[in-house]
This record gives C-alpha cells, sequence and structure tokens, in this order.
C-alpha cells in the first residue's frame, strides 16, 4: 500500500512494480495522480481499478466532463468504482483488499492512495508563523510571512487568488516557480507582488488533455457571483483538413456584468487544449468579459484551428445562449 | 501558368494537375500561399523549385526563423532559389520556363504565381466611397465607409491595427470575420466597434507551424517605438517525457517601455505552437509589458509544458538581456 506524494513515494511504487510485478492495481482518488497514475500502470500491462469517492472522476472539472474521462479510462480498460468511499484496507496471504463503506470487496496485488495534499508548515509553525487555510502558511501579496523578512512561497503558503479576491489554498507547480521568484526577489531587496493565480490546471489522460481556469459554476456561484454556464462541443481545426477532432468547452460567465468567470476544455491532448485554455486564463487575468473574447486577435490556418478560433465560438454560444434567456425573460414581464 | 488568388484559381490547378499529370513546378513568391502550394505539390509528387525575391523565404517573420523555414523546405526536396527577381515566362514546345534578371533559367511543366494581394474595390470606387492604402475602402471602427449607412469589411478594406494607432492593410481570413460581425451589427442598427488587430498569423508548412503576432522589429522601429529583440530556443514540454520538441521563440519589446512589441514562434505543428501564439496576442491586446508575460497564469502538464510555459522562459530571456544591457550601459557611464 503506497501514498503517493513525494518524488520518493514514486520512486519505491517503481521499485515495488519493477521487483514484485504485481498484475492488480487499485488506486484510491480520482484527481490529477491517481488518474496519471491508472494511465501509467495500464501502459505497464497492470489490472486496474480506480475508486473514486466523487461520483464522478476529477472534480476538479464539472461532471459532464468528468463523464468523458470516465469513458476515455474505461476504453483503455481501467475499472471504474464511483462514489464509493473506503471502509478499510485488508490484506489477506499475499493479496491485499479493500472494502467500501457499502461492503464492496476488491483484492489487488497494489494499492496506491493520493488523496488531498496538506501543505508541510510544521517548520514555520515551530518557528511561530501564522498559518490560515487548511494549515497553510500566511504570506502578503509581497509573499512575506507574519514574521518580518521571512519568505514563503510554494505548496505551504496560501495563494493569492485574482477572481476571488482572496487569499485560497491551491497548491500547483506553476504557482510555486512564481512565488519563488517573487519571495527570492523581495528577500534580495526588491519589490515585487504576486499577481496571484485565476485557477490555470491541465492534465493529460491516456489520449486526452482535460484543462481548466478561473472557477466552476459552483465556485463562482459561492463567491457571490451570478453563474451561467454553456456547453460547446467545437473542431479544433477545419474539418476539411485531416485529422479534425472535437473539443468540449464549457464557459462560465457572469450573468449580470457578462464578465469571464471561467473556462473547462476536454480534447484531444495534440488538438492545444492546454494553450486554449491559456488564451481564457490571459483573458480572466485581465477581467475580460465572454462577449470581447471575439476581439482577440488569434491564429488560423486551417490546420490549426478555424477563423473563429473553437474558444471565440464557444465564448458566442454563451453570449447568444444569454441574449435567448433575457429576452425570454423580457417577453415574460410584458 | 496559374495565379493563385481565388478558390477557383485553386480549382483550375487542381484540375490540371489531375488531367496533365505535370512532373515539375515553379512556384513564384514565398509568403503563405506559396510556401503551402510547395508543400501540396510535393506531397503529390513533383519536383518543385520555390522561387522568392527576399532573401529569405516567409518574410512575415525575420530571416532568422524564415532560414528554418529553409530548411524544412530543403529537407523535403523543395528546391530554393531566394534573392530572385523574375524578368519573364517563357515557352518551348510542351515546357514553360522562368528566366530571372540575372539570366538564370529554369524549366518546368507548371508555374504557379501567388505574389501581393490587392483588395477587391472596384465596385467601392465605382459607387463614390474613398479608398485608401493599396486602394482599400476606407472605414471607420464602426465598419461604416466615407457614405453613411455602407459598411464594408474584410479584404477590400482598410484594418484598425492596435499597436500601430493606425489603419492598415492586412487582409486575413481572421479579421474579416470579426469584421463582418461588426458590419453586419451595426447595418441592422447596432453600435459596435472593431477592436483591431494585433497582426496574429500562422502557417503550417510541412511538419513545422511558424506564427507571428505584434511587429517585427523593423516595423516596431518605423513605428516609432524603440525595439529589442531576442531569441530563446526552449522544449515545448517537459525533456523528460517522451516526444519534446524545439521551440524557436523571438520575443520584441520596448526599451524604453519595457511593452511587449510582438512576438515570432517557430516549431512542430504539434506543439501548441499556435495557441502559443495567441497567448502573446491577448498580452497584445492588452499591452501588456514583456516582464508581465511571467505573471500569466498558464497552464502545466508534463507532457504539455513546464512550470513556466516556454513562452515565459523567452520573456525572462529578454528582460535579462535588457538588464545585461542596462547594467553594461550605467558601468560605461561611471
Amino acid at each position: 500500500v503506497f501514498l503517493l506524494h513525494t518524488m520518493e513515494d514514486s520512486f519505491k511504487v517503481q521499485e515495488y512494480l519493477n521487483e514484485r510485478t504485481p498484475r492488480s492495481a487499485v488506486i484510491i482518488g480520482a484527481g490529477y495522480i491517481c488518474l496519471e497514475t491508472a494511465d501509467a500502470l495500464i501502459h505497464r500491462g497492470l489490472t486496474v481499478t480506480l475508486v473514486s469517492r466523487p461520483k464522478t472522476v476529477l472534480p476538479t472539472v464539472e461532471p459532464e466532463l468528468g463523464k468523458l474521462v470516465e469513458q476515455e479510462l474505461a476504453s483503455h480498460g481501467v475499472e471504474l468504482w464511483t462514489g464509493v468511499e473506503i471502509a478499510s484496507i485488508g490484506h489477506e496471504n499475499d493479496t491485499l483488499s479493500v472494502l467500501s463503506t457499502t461492503g464492496q470487496k476488491l483484492a489487488a496485488d497494489l494499492i496506491i492512495v493520493a488523496t488531498g495534499v496538506r501543505p508541510a508548515s510544521g517548520l514555520a509553525v515551530a518557528a511561530g508563523l501564522k498559518t490560515g487555510q487548511r494549515g497553510a502558511i500566511l504570506v502578503n501579496r509581497q509573499m512575506e510571512t507574519s514574521m518580518p523578512n521571512i519568505y514563503a512561497a510554494g505548496d505551504c503558503v496560501e495563494t493569492w487568488h485574482r477572481l476571488l479576491r482572496r487569499y485560497t489554498y491551491l497548491p500547483l507547480g506553476t504557482t510555486s516557480h512564481k512565488q519563488g521568484r517573487v519571495a527570492g526577489e523581495n528577500a534580495i531587496g526588491g519589490n515585487r507582488s504576486f499577481a496571484g493565480v485565476v485557477g490555470t490546471q491541465v492534465v493529460k489522460v491516456f489520449e486526452l488533455a482535460i484543462a481548466r481556469t478561473g472557477l466552476l459554476e459552483s465556485e463562482a456561484r459561492s463567491a457571490g457571483f451570478d453563474p451561467f454556464t454553456t456547453e460547446t462541443v467545437g473542431w479544433d481545426h477545419k474539418a476539411y483538413y485531416p485529422g479534425a477532432r472535437q473539443l468540449h468547452f464549457r464557459v462560465t460567465g457572469d450573468r449580470t456584468t457578462g464578465r469571464l468567470l471561467g473556462a473547462q476544455l476536454l480534447g484531444h491532448w495534440k488538438s492545444e487544449v492546454s494553450k486554449r485554455i491559456d488564451v481564457f486564463a490571459a483573458a480572466l487575468f485581465h477581467e475580460m468579459a465572454v462577449d470581447d473574447l471575439s476581439a482577440l486577435d488569434l491564429s488560423y490556418t486551417p490546420p490549426l484551428s478555424s477563423p473563429w478560433d473553437p474558444i471565440q465560438m464557444a465564448a458566442q454560444d454563451w453570449s447568444r445562449a444569454i441574449r435567448k434567456q433575457q429576452s425570454r425573460l423580457e417577453l415574460a414581464n410584458v
């Protein structure tokens, strides 16, 4: 039974795989690391069952896209147990087993657990630094802790969120690098400010890339926005040019102000999913309206896009849906 | 001898290829259409010679990248005649020939000419509308011509350039769509304004995608900026994940203000070149400083990027080079 948090953890798993050649694995968790692990173990020829507490895997995107991820996992032979909570992990002779709270039992040669991340802020606490959400170290925008001249950055600190306009806990490698640059520069006398995140993330699972930026509809609602979400399916490039593939967009904007709040995108990992979400991320960074995405001068050539990039078609779908809804409301008010 | 401007032109070429099965072609011109045609004719098994008046092909990017495009063309068997001006096209028996101004002669079964685009503004001129650069129709930001209630959009009109802060002639499909939307909406009583272009373009040539946005260094200088350009070579994703490929960036920024002025990018066409240039395009749209690109929350997963996207590493290279130059100047002034 392996926990997967550090590089050392992964080396131990690799060692076990090489030396003991297990034939079946149960993965507990349904986030990035678990899905990547499922992908890797299938490639190594193991039988893999993924046990997810959420009803749909990859809860960092909405269930509509999570369902498509499940199809991808299933099509590569991953067995899925979703909406299942683990009660215990057992051991009989040479075989491990997991037992769900509803009494289902699953045997395996190897169990991998990768659920949640906790900030390693023990040293900071011992030194008397203040901590906040989930025990992450409190920092200001200069990445200075509650103790002057002590800077902190990375998975151990709270992170400024540009859309939420508050600190949150969102540990990601990209953010760590940005924060480290700010902390380092300020520690030697500079005066740089961390601009904050908009929540951009991407993962590759088998042939899919799944990306998001900004807020999910539920997160936007909790933050006091008036979110509205549309789903759009479009081609990654002109369909007359060979090899066109479908992209699944979910665009969330504020019904009242028209402001872009978030986007989710799923498609083939060679369909520029990752850098397409980055265009949304750049738009979020600048607080653009959904409707203004159509004004962006994005590149086009038939093998790679359309004169309106699918990003813009998804944004236009959102605008159309909002207009439709508003004219219905006006009609209802007549 | 075929001119390539319209769809009809291309159908005629296709017909000729099917019926007469020419074995050799000379292509005159070194822009997008010519390079795409070279690619297509090589795929059809013809011997292809490309004759370029500029010393380097694809003058929409700087010669440093043009040279890499030439390597790609050559590696696929395209013969290159660069810096060559055509004096005449001749005909002997069944064979065509082109004669350069320096007396070089080249025989071929097929000659394709695709040099320059001119606005089809004849109807507008006949109707008394005012025209400007290269004869393109004058329009305002509402896409209204010099005659009230007459709107125009597309390759026949002048285009507002956000960086140049003036109208220019830059006919592209993406721009036509944007302008058409504005013109159409205003023609039926709306009040939408065309936000303008930043000059984003991309083309695929064999296995390469070559993209640009903003201004080349020479264009920036002509426009009164104080441009400085750096070239950066980086991996499209973490090199430990299989299949990493090199990206060639050229970043141009203003030495005085630090503002981003343009970017060029060349790499494998499956390396997200096109949507990476779009991140620069979004940054240009918002008049970002080169240094601020590092603040963008871009997506990362090892198969698709790095914690600093290569976009950001290229921007950081620019900042470092500027700092180095400035500290040299300061030392020189001591």
